[in-house]
């Protein structure tokens, strides 16, 4: 019963500003430039050292609200997506709301980890009523759950966030298209991280908990790279569309040769594969909207435009998000 | 553009088996029985030793199912509220899926502390469409996050959790009669848990982050009894209803001297107020669905009665949602 009511008012990104390189990495690790290059596509990432998910998010609100006309007490609903908050209480979006003084803002987090953003999308889609505002942020310093010294998931991922100011506007040609989400727990050890110790006067300690970034990358990759086409496909058919009536695909940014593969199979030119990883890195919930942000700051995306949001990842998740921009 | 319908069909909770007693916290701080249950009410909460947020959740799920008719695959969304959920990714939800083999289900977690339980039912009642079925699970193992030689905080938590089966049944006498909620960030301060270690090579480690819940109590105490009164208000108002038009107001499971106030100040009577929070301390997100469990259990609870769950808690965060069971 939702409208198909949704126009991406503005996008902004915020990452920080210490620039790790693959070459750094190798007084690390075991690894290589040209090795991590060519499994993964990616050259940088970008590390807080003084930043926060919080810091990053709130950069990325402040950035959405100056970049429009909308004041702060008109913004509806906050919604942070992430799945490496600061604290686990107060959520992050909560934070937001304070930073902007957003005072009539519902805010909550999800966690659906590198699937957050378009999770979030369509929640916001669900939410906003008629005329209403929505901030939807995607933000991580995923550099703590990182186990610095293991080559295999070191050099994947990086720290970011980025958001947009969506409207649910009835006179607008921007508007919702189409969808497709499913969930595959039973995948999910296949990319774990942030586990907790458990330990109370009453249990003795957990034999060391997996902090860090646990993942079977071929599982993963044969994950991504089946169920994302077939996500998009599901969506393009839910909005009557073919893979060449899309102008831009948004993909999560969690590896080149998956987003590769992916346009492979929905033989897509590179023009409508826009990639950033080899900046960024894998940001997880961070990684479309850092990307939206950059593509309207070149000017690559216009109004009228077709978007494909697709996110995937630990859960394992997929989704996807049709839109007119 | 949601509809009204919404239809409680089951309700489930799982506790953890190790119970401790206010007297068993005598041992590990200069705390008293009577303090304790004169300050807050509770006499005894359950610990997690074996379980898990997980663990608690799926039984959960399990509950509901077995009290059903619905099968695994009919269910379309699991939504699980959490601020202590086992592992940062995969969402404690897509574990829940895989658990049941709900295969048809789009799963992930929100994060709204206390109010957790609340906001999910608005979530579920903005997605469901017509005849679709979803798990709503609130579960927390906050064990974890108490600092168990702290008195002032330990003894106010407990583990758990709870759930309900909710479909959307258009021709159903129950259904969805009104709601309000409200985020204060700019109070989040006062009540936190869960602050992560920021440590990179690229960093200093944190000065021992606060992982343990840190409570300005008064704060909150003063919060919840403003803001729980006006927030039943305002949702009885959309709603078109009286205080005493609601059979049950089953709130968040906090205090008893501020369950207390909130039905001083709505004049409500004790048949209305039901607690149990004697038994298990506050469960956070776990805590309205685990007493919905009990009423509907003891045949307290009975179709055709008008229910307000009021929620409150970390972000900070107030929410309350109106319907007819």
């Amino acid at each position: 019963m939702t409208t198909d009511h949704f126009t991406i008012v503005a996008a902004a990104q915020a990452v920080p500003q210490h620039v790790v390189t693959n070459q750094a990495l190798t007084d690390l690790m075991p690894t290589s430039d040209e090795w991590i290059r060519q499994r993964t596509g990616i050259q940088t990432r970008h590390v807080a050292t003084t930043e926060t998910t919080t810091s990053l998010c709130v950069s990325v609100g402040q950035q959405l609200l100056a970049q429009t006309d909308v004041r702060a007490d008109q913004i509806d609903l906050i919604v942070v997506a992430t799945m490496s908050p600061d604290y686990l209480t107060p959520a992050t979006a909560t934070q937001v709301q304070a930073a902007l003084r957003a005072t009539n803002a519902v805010a909550f987090d999800i966690n659906v980890a590198c699937a957050g953003f378009v999770f979030g999308m369509e929640l916001v889609h669900r939410y906003l009523q008629s005329g209403q505002t929505a901030l939807l942020i995607g933000g991580e310093t995923l550099s703590r759950l990182v186990d610095w010294h293991d080559r295999r998931t070191a050099v994947l991922f990086g720290d970011g966030a980025g958001g947009v100011l969506i409207q649910n506007q009835p006179d607008s040609s921007s508007g919702w298209l189409g969808q497709h989400f499913a969930s595959f727990g039973e995948q999910g050890r296949y990319l774990t991280a942030g586990q907790f110790q458990q330990k109370t006067p009453w249990q003795s300690a957990s034999a060391s908990p997996q902090w860090a970034f646990q993942m079977d990358g071929r599982r993963v990759y044969n994950f991504a790279t089946k169920q994302v086409p077939q996500s998009l496909q599901a969506a393009l058919a839910s909005a009557q569309l073919a893979p060449s009536d899309i102008d831009l695909y948004i993909l999560h940014q969690a590896n080149a040769r998956i987003i590769a593969s992916v346009g492979r199979k929905l033989k897509l030119t590179a023009a409508q594969l826009p990639m950033n990883i080899a900046k960024y890195g894998n940001t997880a919930a961070a990684s479309e909207p850092i990307l939206l942000a950059e593509l309207v700051a070149s000017g690559q995306l216009k109004r009228g435009m077709r978007l494909a949001f697709a996110g995937f990842g630990g859960g394992l998740s997929v989704g996807t998000a049709i839109i007119n921009y």
